[in-house]
């Protein structure tokens, strides 16, 4: 069970490791939008995303033999880099089982952080079973992307910090995949804030979490294609519990919405955000919902892209 | 003259109308240049650069009168928007007169401050001689982009912030061209704290203040052939003395080293920042002095880029 207790316990341990990332805010954005959002800034935590929040608070909690025999983790990115960041903090070995066609950069700054990294083919292996068998062999404790309960209290504390900050919020959105950071930030928020408003945010393609809270169970779709890289994990086992009982919906947006807000944001918030990281705001900009009026809580999860990709995205029109 | 005073009394006029600007570090830069950079970053100011804060105390020191007939100023790009914003603010008529050639997106954001736009041929005319003449004819009021004490007391407020949050600096970094943001800062800088060393940097292909302060006086040279366009302007006639008596020297970088420097900010620390107002930070990524060991305050000044030409340095390798 995840409680809010147990994401006060995450923000000691995360005190004076991870970023107190700011709240950023646009007068034009505001104006274009028609409410009041707060943008909690995660591209600005450690590694560039909000993982390794999570990462590190399930690390800090493993046993002495635990952290000698070292972890392992699976991810298309971002949570690779946060695991292999907190491991090293704690001097822990790492092992980081990542697509093959994962991002150059987020490979690069994974092993610069002295992970070892383990390639496989994800249109036709199975990472879980690969994860399996390396942790069997080597002894390693995994760091699950998502589905723990240590991990959705380390992405909590970014809705700890935010309401902190702008406790009258009448909304909260946050992307969602495999659904931690929106499991962790709902139960933060509806136990500070019983009248929030809680919504998750995904690709159009890859709307599974939609489907799931339509269908009251978890749906899980192919791989779907959309430029939110890190948007493609379907739901996890348990964060889907935690958000059918606590979020309102889940909102949609559209690839080319994604790349239009992330160039608003550039050029005229001077913020790089990742098209996964963007979705939250990129729903209030594409009015998914009617804000109108209100204080909006808007998680940018992270901002970790690619240049030449970047260089493409602004080259559209 | 300009007096520690001038900045203070600017700073009181600024207070909850600019936006106090974050101190940025990266542990990365730090480590790959040897020192400690805290980055006052006026990217994320209103309209996108420092120059605000001059415009506005200028504007806010017109008599009643004054403010009835309007200002004019002339500037390629920051200048423009930042006058436009505080006249609005003030209700003031402003006539901005920019080159034929300024980027599209600063024009396009002058005139969605409400100013007027008069264009004129910047290798063939002379600004300075129309903007005279509308002044004549219209009793308009001249906002100058930063040979006024008004407009240099309203940049040392950068410094005066930037020393508050981190005042045992070693080093003070701005980027220059006019030179008004470097002698507010070194005004304010050289009183708050004397051991303080101020450099300003300037592009290599329009280095006049280089040249001046080895010559002892103001050497023009032609428009310089550079990417950082709010780098062109020769030093002026009023900063030049405030800055040969306060500063150390002014340090070239080149047009690659300023691109190698955006993108490093941009992938890594995930903000975006123009050509012009990175030239501090470049100066000390790419170790134009020996700053090994020490606290190094930089002004980033300003974020304003036109998207295209941005994708254009993010493909170069």
């Amino acid at each position: 069970m995840l409680t809010f207790n147990d994401t006060l316990k995450a923000c000691d341990r995360l005190r004076g490791v991870a970023r107190r990332t700011p709240v950023l805010t646009s007068r034009q954005f505001n104006e274009q939008a028609g409410c009041e959002v707060y943008f909690k800034a995660e591209n600005f935590q450690r590694t560039g995303a909000f993982k390794f929040r999570g990462a590190y608070n399930k690390i800090a909690s493993l046993t002495e033999e635990e952290r000698r025999r070292g972890i392992l983790a699976y991810s298309s990115g971002n949570h690779a880099q946060a695991t292999a960041l907190a491991s090293r903090l704690f001097g822990v070995p790492a092992t980081i089982v990542m697509p093959h066609d994962a991002p150059q950069m987020k490979v690069a700054a994974t092993r610069a952080y002295g992970a070892e990294v383990v390639f496989y083919d994800r249109y036709r292996e199975n990472r879980e079973a690969l994860g399996e068998r390396v942790c069997r062999e080597r002894g390693r404790t995994l760091v699950p992307p998502f589905d723990n309960y240590l991990v959705m209290a380390g992405q909590g504390t970014v809705a700890l910090e935010l309401l902190e900050d702008v406790p009258e919020l009448d909304f909260l959105l946050t992307p969602c995949s495999g659904c931690g950071l929106l499991a962790g930030c709902a139960t933060v928020a509806k136990h500070l804030r019983p009248s929030i408003r809680v919504f998750g945010v995904e690709p159009e393609a890859g709307n599974d979490t939609w489907q799931s809270l339509r269908k009251g169970e978890r749906v899980e779709i192919a791989v779907p294609r959309t430029i939110a890289d890190a948007l493609q994990t379907p739901v996890g086992r348990l964060t889907f519990p935690i958000i059918k009982e606590l979020i309102e919906d889940v909102l949609l947006v559209r690839d080319e919405e994604l790349i239009e807000t992330i160039r608003f944001m550039l050029e005229r918030m001077k913020v790089l955000i990742e098209p996964s990281g963007i979705a939250a705001a990129a729903a209030v900009r594409h009015k998914k919902f009617d804000f109108t009026g209100c204080r909006v809580g808007v998680v940018l999860s992270g901002g970790n892209v690619d240049l030449v990709k970047l260089a493409g995205y602004l080259k559209e029109t």
